[in-house]
């Protein structure tokens, strides 16, 4: 492992989104996520589930009296709020909003603790219980998102005040949990502390901080486990006592550097193996890139479904076990996504190879903004592939799934985390090192990179994920190095230009690789075939057996009952049936529509009963109308599938 | 509604079953299922869940000490034992277990209050809660059920002691319970009483006992609710609250007469029907007769599967909605099937209509004796029609299918209800009435009817379920009047012979009616065609869309991984398959194998990831055998489905 060839993303500052789609993510967390959440975490919102977050500070503060509201982790939904609007600083400027910011900081500064911990839930219903019950607490959690907010809003505002107060914490939590005698040898109950201290040793290159992320990666599922001794200690209950999962659903089944199978609650998953690649990278540990390389192919190639979500079980939101993707009851936490996102970042960061770029854009144009509304104001915690809106109402297995996204939830994890992730798309797309730019996402946006030491101005235009031609132009600089560019795994064809004339360039990983001396005014075009492909899924995949799902370039498609009637399970699409491409600048925000002409059975049904001996189906000609996935269930209820019979 | 057209069972002691097929279950309860059901009441099967049903009598009648073992109705379970003893009396005397029934019933006596009042629950923990909790707690379904037990006892034996102590606690119920002032307005939680009472009156022809199961129905989802009214009275909790069945859990979620949809605890619906039809036809009340009626429309012709199988969801053991019948995450309790073929029988009673049959003998050949393992020891609560193993550990939307028989349930309804059934199938071949005799099933037996007052010996010779043969004899006696015989819904040709010539006879609801005056050594013989037949389902049913089950006459075939290896979705059998039929002796106790050419789609898939285009499957011929559904799971672990892919 060459730590030389890692890469990282460009700071935050030096990405500037232009691009049509994403910018049009932005403009809504900037306008309406961001906004409407505050009114949330305040309970303004009329209608929507009680938060108590803002009024949890005040109370630990000794601003208000009252009673703890909410979950144990309610403090992360404000903090993801945090990190999101630090991101939303970066993107556009904002006095109101950071000086509310300000006033929020200052909250939180002030219910800390003298000793430096912060957690409001037992600020508020007593201390002497603080870090009794790490399993299912949710403490450590807490601290990690505050951790990262703190980080994010450093690196936007270059205040330090909550970040301060977040290595506060850290020292206390160091002096109560760790390996050493007189401390509780726990760790985590919900991972997210270990990528989060990473992030802190980032800045501060504090070497505690590294260790106590690597110690918790270290300990978790070591013998005798931490959680039964604590649940003993303290009677705390063991809630998958009773499930397949146990302790998997905590990843502490197991020594993480054991584990050859994703397991358990797909988000903690997702945050364990953000903190393995993260200590991979920082300590060049071959046996935590083993792991991480190990897991991703365990959920990338087993266990993900077409849209990038990941999670099939609502019990434990979680795993189940290999090519058990099932598209009614599914989970796919929009988190998940969002955390396979991370994860996805992170590969990239150790080795950049188009797998994880992929994967990434699969889950980015598909499962994690299908979690939201195309105005900003409506969530979805579950992110099914198929849905019957009845069954969401009378199938008690499948009241998980939700017909409409909703405005809020008691449990809020979903709606700030894709507010912080589209806040911050910009550190995603692309990664470098000294002398190399990957160019994982095609986003269009400005860069101020360097290569080699030599800055140099980018832009990059982009059709995605409507148009396949992306061009990237040096507008000033002149350095010498390697601009390497991703060929998505959806592209068959592509053409490569530079500077006008078709051009040919050797290919590692997936990626274009241009060694060159770059001069103001270079030019790269790339058109990228972009045709609609009708996909199937690998034949262990039960529930898409005769099934394909249609998809051009990086968007998943769907059929809504709203443009194809209802018993969308009667449909089929014929394997010749050519497609027609619509674009429609007005429909769902600018989407492009996909047509073809399919079949619809025949609903006749002449038997009494149910069952009768079978005869030859009729099929009727019927338009079907695709719409991408992620657009889906903003037209009203009805049903949808991505999934079509074929035959 | 002319009540003289009802018909009704011949009594137990005029029907001899000489049966191959049924015979041989009945061998297996009088052999096996008694006799270790008996043990498991005594708690000394080893491995198996403690019932504690018999000590807990011990304890109620102060023979013993010790606090209540398992549910609140664990009475039943010995009730149900004592019914299948009591028929098992009847098919073969046996002095050593009518000597063990009478000293059980000694202990049931003794253990009876002063007041008639007789549940092991409340007499153990406090008799001053007893009826406080009518919704959750089964005293009157424990009630229902020892009445049964006695009813059948006293048939079988003509000894009367738990009789009258069952009317004694009919009293005590009838003082504690009723719409008159100072009684509880109440009625039970769980039903069976209803019936129960009915088949008491059929023996007390006492008013009041009539009158008690009429207020049970009729008070039942009144409004105030009665439940609600307990509950804040008691502090009951309501564990259906944020569910879609509410109060439709216990079938109390309306007026029993306003109901149109079956719905809620599939068991409770089935043996609240029950009752509903027992009483329209006591009373000939019309309004009855409409809702059971309606009822079994919404059972039978939109929520029940191919195999008899009702109630498709786990949580609440329950329906759902129309046409909603996934096969993977099904319930189809054996209890429920069972229950379906009681109300089958009643609606039979009321008007014999083939459809009433057919669907009792889609119960009884697949979903009912599905539930027993083929050696009488182990035994399925649920009845999947498919199943992977693999889901049924680490699925946990799936957890509740099993994929092997158990020995015995801490809830262990559905063994003690298979043996009373099986025991009393004779009970469901037939029903008369003063002029006429319906054959309803073809099963093999001798039997003691009459005509107009005019005795009648028949002898019934078939080779159901494997050959379409049936002959029904006059072994002696003269009388004349009507046989009907049921053509069964599967048969599309048959052949009907009349001392050896070919004959016509006019059908009426899918009777053949044969108007006659009968003479010794007159012979009817039925030839009904019995060819393999894909059955589709009707298109609204999502899950067997393009998909068949192979049936032959009233068996329904599966496909097991033993005989076709595993991964079964990848299967097919295409629409022009032709089918052999070969009679295994061996195999399985017996059973008619098909064989037929099918193809099996190629696992091969080149792509790392889990998505590729869709390119023509390869598909491979394979032969698929298919054995009958209720004999699966019979040898050993694997996959097993019912609907197989058609193109």
């Amino acid at each position: 492992m060459d730590k030389r060839l890692f890469t990282h993303p460009l700071p935050l500052k030096s990405v500037r989104i232009t691009d049509g789609f994403w910018g049009n993510y932005q403009r809504k967390v900037l306008n309406e996520v961001i906004p409407y959440q505050w009114e949330a975490l305040n309970d303004r919102v009329p209608g929507a589930d009680r938060s108590g977050c803002i009024r949890n500070f005040e109370i630990a503060a000794g601003r208000a009296a009252g009673e703890h509201i909410g979950w144990v982790f309610q403090d992360s939904d404000l903090a993801k709020w945090l990190e999101a609007a630090a991101y939303a600083l970066v993107l556009r400027p904002d006095p109101d909003l950071e000086r509310r910011m300000d006033e929020t900081i200052e909250l939180i500064c002030e219910a800390q603790q003298p000793d430096g911990y912060l957690d409001t839930y037992y600020i508020i219903t007593g201390l002497d219980k603080r870090f009794t019950n790490l399993q299912d607490h949710h403490e450590l959690y807490c601290f990690g998102h505050m951790t990262e907010a703190a980080v994010a809003y450093y690196y936007a505002t270059g205040k330090d005040a909550l970040l301060q107060a977040m290595i506060r914490y850290a020292d206390c939590i160091d002096r109560c949990i760790g390996p050493e005698p007189g401390k509780l040898r726990g760790y985590p109950g919900h991972e997210e502390a270990e990528l989060a201290l990473i992030r802190l040793y980032g800045i501060t290159h504090d070497e505690k901080h590294l260790r106590l992320a690597k110690y918790f990666i270290d300990e978790r599922g070591q013998s005798p486990l931490y959680f039964e001794e604590e649940g003993r200690r303290n009677g705390n209950r063991f809630y998958w006592r009773d499930t397949h999962y146990r302790y998997h659903y905590y990843q502490a089944g197991m020594p993480v550097r054991a584990q050859r199978n994703a397991d358990g609650h797909a988000v903690r998953a997702m945050y364990l193996l953000c903190g393995v690649a993260d200590i991979a990278r920082v300590t060049g540990d071959e046996s935590l890139l083993d792991t991480a390389e190990a897991l991703w192919k365990s959920v990338a190639r087993r266990q993900m479904y077409i849209t990038g979500a990941i999670g099939s079980s609502h019990v434990g939101e979680a795993f189940t076990f290999d090519y058990d993707l099932p598209n009614d009851t599914v989970y796919g936490e929009t988190c998940a996504a969002i955390g396979l996102v991370f994860f996805a970042r992170r590969m990239l960061e150790l080795r950049p190879r188009a797998e994880y770029a992929d994967v990434m854009e699969r889950a980015l144009y598909n499962g994690v903004i299908s979690g939201m509304s195309l105005d900003g104001k409506r969530f979805f915690y579950v992110n099914p592939l198929e849905v019957v809106p009845e069954a969401c109402e009378k199938d008690e297995g499948k009241r998980h799934v939700k017909p409409e996204r909703q405005k809020w939830f008691g449990c809020a994890c979903c709606p700030p985390n894709i507010a912080r992730l589209l806040g911050s798309v910009s550190q995603y797309m692309l990664t470098a090192r000294e002398g190399a730019i990957y160019v994982h996402l095609y986003i269009g946006a400005e860069l101020d990179a360097s290569l080699n030491g030599q800055p140099l101005s980018l832009r990059l235009n982009s059709g995605f994920p409507w148009q396949g031609r992306a061009e990237l132009t040096v507008v000033s600089g002149s350095a010498s190095g390697r601009i390497a560019l991703r060929v998505p795994g959806w592209c068959r064809y592509y053409t490569l230009r530079v500077n006008g004339r078709p051009a040919d360039a050797p290919t590692e990983d997936g990626y274009l690789l241009l060694d060159r001396d770059w001069q103001p005014g270079d030019a790269v075009t790339l058109d990228f075939d972009m045709p609609v492909t009708r996909m199937a899924a690998d034949p262990r995949v039960r529930e898409d057996t005769g099934k394909v799902a249609v998809t051009r370039g990086p968007v998943v498609y769907c059929l809504e009952e709203k443009d194809n009637g209802g018993s969308l399970h009667l449909l089929r699409l014929p394997r010749d049936a050519a497609f027609e491409i619509h674009d429609e600048p007005e429909l769902l925000d600018g989407v492009t529509v996909l047509t073809a002409k399919g079949l619809r059975r025949s609903a006749a049904w002449a038997a009494e009963g149910l069952y009768a001996p079978a005869e030859a189906c009729e099929e009727a000609a019927q338009t079907l109308t695709f719409i991408p996935y992620y657009a889906w269930a903003n037209r009203g209820v009805g049903e949808m599938c991505v999934w079509v019979r074929e035959a």
